[in-house]
């Protein structure tokens, strides 16, 4: 198996319900460094899992749509915790879609399968793992 | 496949027996940064793997248990070499224990595989990977 | 020139004041991974230029007054942007005040100079270095 | 399953062909920090994977084949581009090959499967990821 | 002394003349992660060093110069080895000219001393320290 | 002012003397991934600090010293404790007798000051800085 992985970020505020988080329950925020593996068993024409540069760009344009942004406000995650498990599971879906729209190109359609890494400390991180 | 990672550390002595181990064999020690990756399938109500703070606590008692000694006088070791792999392993047998005695709470006896990592400097690691 | 560096981190919401933020003008929030070093120009007489135990006790309780907070709430932050800098500023100053009340021991009054890093991203960090 | 992992690295020109690169079809280059993930399901008599002294010296033999070099100039990359993703398994089959040759001793023969990943930067890596 | 450090890289090829390069004597290439700290000796009233957003623009207008180059093709190096150490230089001047050229804003005048630091692997790195 | 870094790493055994290092005063060990960087004001004729490979060979040699040791049993430290500030001031005068002895060559007489850093673990550093 052949995988490309790239690694943006972005700077968030949230909130989260229930007594399992604690202090975490109050308005508080996190910078999460994404990391997106995309996996595919064989290789295109060009040598290449995918285009890194435009794998960067839809990677870039996900998070910007969370960016600087309080998720507590965000309809998208109404009722919902955005733990990291959530929002890793929730970037790996829009890129699902992106690669769906074509957005990756060509080669980006024989992804198999992906893995969304974030890190939001230098000693947690959470990751979603699945088939594209 | 959703999953956690924290991170902890550990500071012991040590000394191999075997030629393989050349000037390992005498009597040094070793700084153990070590990550645990807990996974399961999916997510619980709160929508996370696992409590973050009590899994932190019991990779943080797991270490204590060997933190600061000579590997060398611990009975849980005679006979063995603690090479980076056995107490890879040894950790993981350790937290699986912990998950079965309900020290994750519920959430803990949900997880299914986890994988121990001790990164034995910026050049060397390794890894237990199994089924809980 | 002798120095010990410790490690801690905070999640915390804030928003900026001023068009030099753009999107950081909307309610967003961060993880700092706060290095400390503590320097001194000679070690005492147990070779160290302060308990590190101590060092770390001091860092997370400065850390602890404002970890899962919205920092625009901080009666202490009122009428300033809580930028990387400022922020580096302020636990240098809370850190020496610890100091000063004697908090890091008879080694800890010793110690010259200290610089804060806030390392907010993979790729941004600020600091603030100075005279104890 | 077990996995002991080794890290060396290598300095290399080369260019691309295919408009996908951009820029990148210029004579270019990169440091790839190269990361070697060896896997068995079980260890051996001395509780390791592999010994890791041959296992490193293993694979700076494979980088020196390339490392201060120019690939557009290498006959065994002709017609080829040296993308991450192909030189992540070119690396796997040298050292695929070096194990078959018995220089990783017997344990070596143990080796199960191999995952090799290039870090190209500080936001972009590629692996290959096989049986051996 | 206040500091903000922005990080971006560069992937060039290059060779060295002397003999002291040994096989570096050969066309190779290199990845090289800039950092460029920024210092002032106190804030603006904005309480930031530098605009992070502009600083960063800065650092990728310079390295865009030299990325996805071969070094010993441009002029500007004629004569000179494009060592780590002979880069860091270079790129501190460049961006010294930016500031001189305003494009650091009204805040960007009052930097007094910048240090760049370009990482060549995991374990080297060289850098340029200097008053602006 | 130019730099270069170079990094290695020793795995050792020790323990402390002194009620200040509480369960530390048992034998344990630690990995120190060590980082040397060589100061001077201006590049020699072949626009370096240092020969790199040189430096690296030197740092090897001292790191090799003490690898792999209990520095309990080493006479060089005896009576004192080896911290980690202690063994980065006893690498920096063994790393500067190197220099004396013309093992960095011609340039490496030309180095005004060194700061070694000892990593212990990911949370924690010691480093000495000096002139040569």
């Amino acid at each position: 198996m052949y995988s490309v992985t790239v690694r943006g970020h972005m700077m968030i505020a949230h909130s989260f319900r229930g007594d399992v988080f604690g202090p975490a329950q109050r308005l508080h925020g996190a910078t999460y460094v994404v990391d997106v593996e995309f996996r595919r068993p064989s290789l295109g024409g060009d040598g290449i899992v995918v285009d890194i540069g435009r794998a960067t760009e839809v990677l870039h344009a996900v998070l910007e749509q969370m960016n600087y942004r309080n998720l507590d406000d965000d309809p998208s995650f109404a009722g919902r915790n955005t733990t990291t498990e959530v929002l890793a599971r929730d970037i790996f879906d829009r890129i699902a879609a992106s690669i769906r729209r074509g957005e990756l190109g060509g080669e980006g359609r024989a992804i198999a399968s992906m893995r969304i890494t974030l890190h939001e400390s230098h000693i947690a991180s959470a990751s979603y793992d699945g088939v594209v």
